[in-house]
């Protein structure tokens, strides 16, 4: 495999792992990462890759065709780890039925993939409005609306806590403890959490908090936090190594409390999707090896 | 007064309250808003719109001469709501020695120069460590070296939580709770907190962490969460009115905890930098009183 750390064909530091390198295990490849991957293509590199499972996104998904992907995934074998996304859940009482709408549809997609859970993106504040409390009890009313439906069919929501950069436009969830103490309203079938180390490494409550959500944990997504702060606030994301977070007290915590699941590497990078994808993913197959990996 | 939110002269929705209108008696102008004016002309514009005080900045300050800036300040007869600032005490134990000779030097200056209290920017991750809990440690050490100086010298540490955005390269405190810990740790007269709007909003515990931070409250800073989130991070601040914030309530949790001090308006915006600065600080009073006015 080629690799975006390793110019002029020189050995890397630290060797690609090979497709059947069983410390690939967990590794999921979230599809945004090699943005210009359809369904069908990011199947195709996964399994290239030696990587066992994927994250889907369902505009990705509407291009390619929900039965086709369906089926790709099915030949391919590969787990879903999740589907991107559901939510945006803020809006006045007049967009609410649409919202729950859109959500049952999310719903059924990710039901019809065989997906983990369905990522749920809860929704900044709506235009005009600076009432965040009012948001986030918005928040709970319309995940208490679709929590029911998204387990009888198989899935289970998992709540994104977002970094407070995105409190205003994107997710009024700005903590682990805001999303564990939501999702414990409810069975653990119908409501989870996300865990994104690029959203939560900075929180001093984060050992006390991955203890407590546990069994809650639906996703555990990674991603790292460089500076300087990229002028796109939403690219703004690192490959795991080139930034701030320490991976390995994270991935100590996520095994402490008997977290089972996959690692899906989620990142949002002008600079990785503007690489050539197969060496791009060659990199994503490294670092995790080099800086994550949970056994 | 002109202002810049009124062009061609028209009249202002909400017109601009001349200098010795009452409402401006806790008003505070952070001398960065107006970042192209010296000590004497930030203490000159103060006087003409009727603000009392004033928040200085050590880098100022040197331009324009201790002794000289002190004088100034005695003869105008405005209060110093803070100096900016102090901190950066995360570095390796190498640094140790030059961070508090660094920091006792802030502390003679603000107390020079009558201040309130020294705000103190903690500092980040020191560079090439991932060892987020040991720099927090490191905060809290010489804070305690630093603090019985700080007293005798009849200056209050205000320690500052910073937004998670800051969390890697300006500020390792990322909550008003970590920051009330710290502070409680030591008498009042020695540490206090800094509440900012701009960092803190998006707090879910804001309101329990205001009332619980009470009288270690040493500054209250005001400036607004702007979005589509600039692309300098550091300049993303915005005029009150401007984005997301409620501050109503914001100054409502000020007045139910007893806080009787200044709101400094402390703005760092590349639009505001290159307006006229009178027209600048003219539409700093008119949005004080229209959006956040503690009386």
């Amino acid at each position: 495999m080629v690799d975006i750390d390793v110019p002029n064909g020189k050995p890397a530091r630290f060797p690609t792992p090979r497709p059947d390198d069983p410390r690939l295990a967990r590794l999921s490849l979230n599809q945004r990462t090699i943005q210009r991957w359809s369904v069908g293509e990011a199947v195709e590199g996964c399994l290239a890759a030696g990587i066992p499972s994927i994250g889907l996104w369902r505009e990705q998904i509407a291009e390619y065709g929900l039965d086709r992907s369906r089926r790709t995934i099915e030949r391919s074998g590969l787990r879903v780890s999740s589907v991107c996304r559901g939510g945006f859940l803020t809006g006045p009482e007049a967009d609410r039925a649409q919202a729950i709408s859109e959500n049952r549809q999310a719903i059924d997609e990710a039901a019809a993939l065989g997906a983990r859970c369905l990522v749920m993106v809860v929704g900044g504040l709506p235009a005009g409005s600076r009432d965040l409390p009012a948001a986030r009890r918005r928040v709970e009313d319309r995940i208490a609306e679709l929590a029911p439906y998204a387990a009888e069919n198989g899935v289970q929501l998992a709540v994104e806590p977002m970094h407070p950069l995105f409190c205003a436009d994107r997710g009024v969830i700005s903590t682990l403890r805001q999303a564990v103490e939501l999702a414990e309203r409810f069975p653990v079938e119908q409501v989870g959490v996300v865990i994104d180390t690029f959203h939560l490494w900075w929180d001093p409550d984060l050992a006390e908090l991955v203890s407590r959500a546990a069994e809650r944990i639906a996703a555990f997504q990674v991603g790292d936090w460089i500076t300087p702060f990229p002028a796109d606030a939403l690219l703004s994301r690192g490959m795991m190594g080139d930034g701030h977070i320490d991976f390995q007290s994270f991935s100590s915590l996520m095994q402490q409390t008997g977290y089972r699941g996959d690692v899906e590497v989620e990142i949002f990078n002008a600079e990785i999707w503007a690489a050539e994808p197969k060496s791009a993913l060659a990199t994503v197959v490294r670092r995790y090896v080099e800086h994550v990996l949970l056994s």
